[in-house]
């Protein structure tokens, strides 16, 4: 744990595993000083299982327990279950490791019981040892929606099934409408000192938090940065830059902070996307320009150090 | 598979370990002339999976997949999400392998979306490359439960969780009285020449098959023959000698014989109970003595055949 900063709280929203490299270094940095609030658009049940892939991913990656390969799931996993399900013919395209299996089964047993996603999310964290606080952006289910050319697909329909293949045209947020913010949320962007949004994609990890009421609200009082999800017009992961595209706007850091400028206060760019640091300036916000791209832990580390002291500055300005 | 039996149809009642390792040898012995009617009895809800232990044990045994050391589950397991819900705290007690639990997931899921349990496991036992036909007692739900001195007891609560501890004072099979037996038990039995009652235990595992209305009375007119589980007054495995006990009766085959007199035309005991032979003749059974341990599957097939013949033999006289 660093004591450097002068900052006794900070809140990040994440999504998934970009957003979640940085919570991690984030949460290196500041353990329990930290509060991650994590989306849950992408959540859905499967084989009666109720999945929740940032929560596990930012969880995973916190505990050190994410695979390093595909950013999704558990090191060392085994796919036993799997195997069986699909030699008994059954559901077989969403892939579940056993260790990953075993997490979904208790969570979904306690919410059949009635228990809250966050409860239940909390209890986890602790089993697993991680010392900042990770609360589902709701504990009422929410549901992402991708329009496309043709039809209207649930999230991992879209994102994992038909692996982001469709042409989008737009999303909708099923039951963000007349969800509340779980318990601790408001409260947490309210205390904290600074916020941070994670490289996570805009439209689908970021956009569902956003879309709950009270949340954008609370951001516009406060000192809130982001972290480009968008290199070089490019994703490091997933379909940002593509659902840009497709959506009529040049993929890019530009685009990302003209999404967010009601409530951002200041941006950090990638070295190579310096060229736009201006653009983003006429927007009414900060910049800084570093290396955002995390390869190793040591990476995340650095740039979370980065963010922090970034804003520990322009709070002293 | 033998031809060289003249019984085109055998029908056989079985429930856990020892009544698997007959229908195994039957199996092999018949293949799809064989049909087995398997207690539900001890089915049950766990961490949301719907597990039927006994229809696994059968099919597990059958699959050549079960695991020779404990007679349940599988061969060649991992525990990888039993591990991981045990340390999240969850529910532990219950030993869920992985594949066992790919399994229970992909039954679960059928059974909520409205499958029948009988179709779901005929679909179960076509993957699984078994050739007889494996049918559960009844597709609605029937409990066990067992009554202790103190208190009432779901069956998988007194018989694992308690490891069998708590004196028996009596059972009952809850919603037996309104079930029906699942498609095909009826007319398999009608249409059978011989109906074997495995060596399972006669009070939880024939017991509840029995109790659905419709199959005892099925059994009146046909030629059955029962396979003692209790040998030199003990249970190869599990609670049956105890139960006796507890129940104010002697452990014995001779006591397994008089709780079916009501329908058995014949009864095989082991060598080792030579001596009741006549007790059971007394009660109108024709009676064969062999050695009735199976260690090895050449035990189980051995077993089978002169089953088999021994029903042969009994219809020609």
């Amino acid at each position: 744990m660093n004591e450097e900063f002068h900052f006794s709280r900070i809140t990040a929203l994440a999504g998934g595993v970009g957003g979640a490299k940085l919570a991690s270094g984030l949460s290196q940095l500041l353990g329990e000083r930290l509060t991650i609030i994590v989306n849950t658009g992408d959540d859905f049940e499967h084989l009666g299982l109720r999945i929740s892939p940032d929560i596990d991913t930012v969880c995973y990656t916190l505990a050190g327990l994410s695979n390093p390969e595909t950013g999704w799931g558990r090191a060392n996993e085994t796919w036993n279950a799997l195997k069986t399900i699909s030699a008994l013919g059954g559901l077989d395209w969403f892939q579940l490791g056993d260790q990953d299996i075993g997490l979904h089964l208790e969570r979904s047993y306690r919410l059949n019981q009635g228990q809250p996603l966050s409860k239940i999310t909390q209890d986890f964290c602790q089993a697993l040892k991680i010392q900042s606080n990770v609360i589902p952006m709701s504990d009422q289910e929410i549901s992402t929606w991708v329009f496309t050319e043709n039809e209207e697909l649930p999230f991992q329909e879209y994102f994992v099934h038909q692996q982001c293949q469709p042409n989008v045209k737009g999303f909708r947020f099923e039951g963000a409408d007349d969800a509340k913010p779980a318990p601790g949320v408001l409260e947490d962007i309210a205390e904290a000192e600074m916020i941070v949004i994670c490289p996570s994609n805009p439209w689908v990890s970021i956009g569902p938090i956003l879309a709950i009421p009270g949340i954008f609200d609370a951001l516009m009082d406060k000192q809130v940065i982001a972290v480009s999800p968008i290199i070089g017009g490019k994703a490091i992961k997933g379909p940002a830059a593509k659902m840009y595209s497709e959506l009529g706007f040049t993929p890019s850091a530009l685009a990302v902070a003209r999404q967010y400028t009601d409530f951002l206060s200041a941006f950090i760019l990638d070295q190579i996307d310096q060229k736009m640091e201006k653009e983003v300036q006429k927007l009414g916000m900060q910049t800084y320009i570093t290396d955002t791209i995390m390869k190793t832990n040591r990476d995340r580390i650095r740039l979370a150090k980065e963010v922090i002291e970034f804003g520990e500055r322009l709070i002293k300005r």
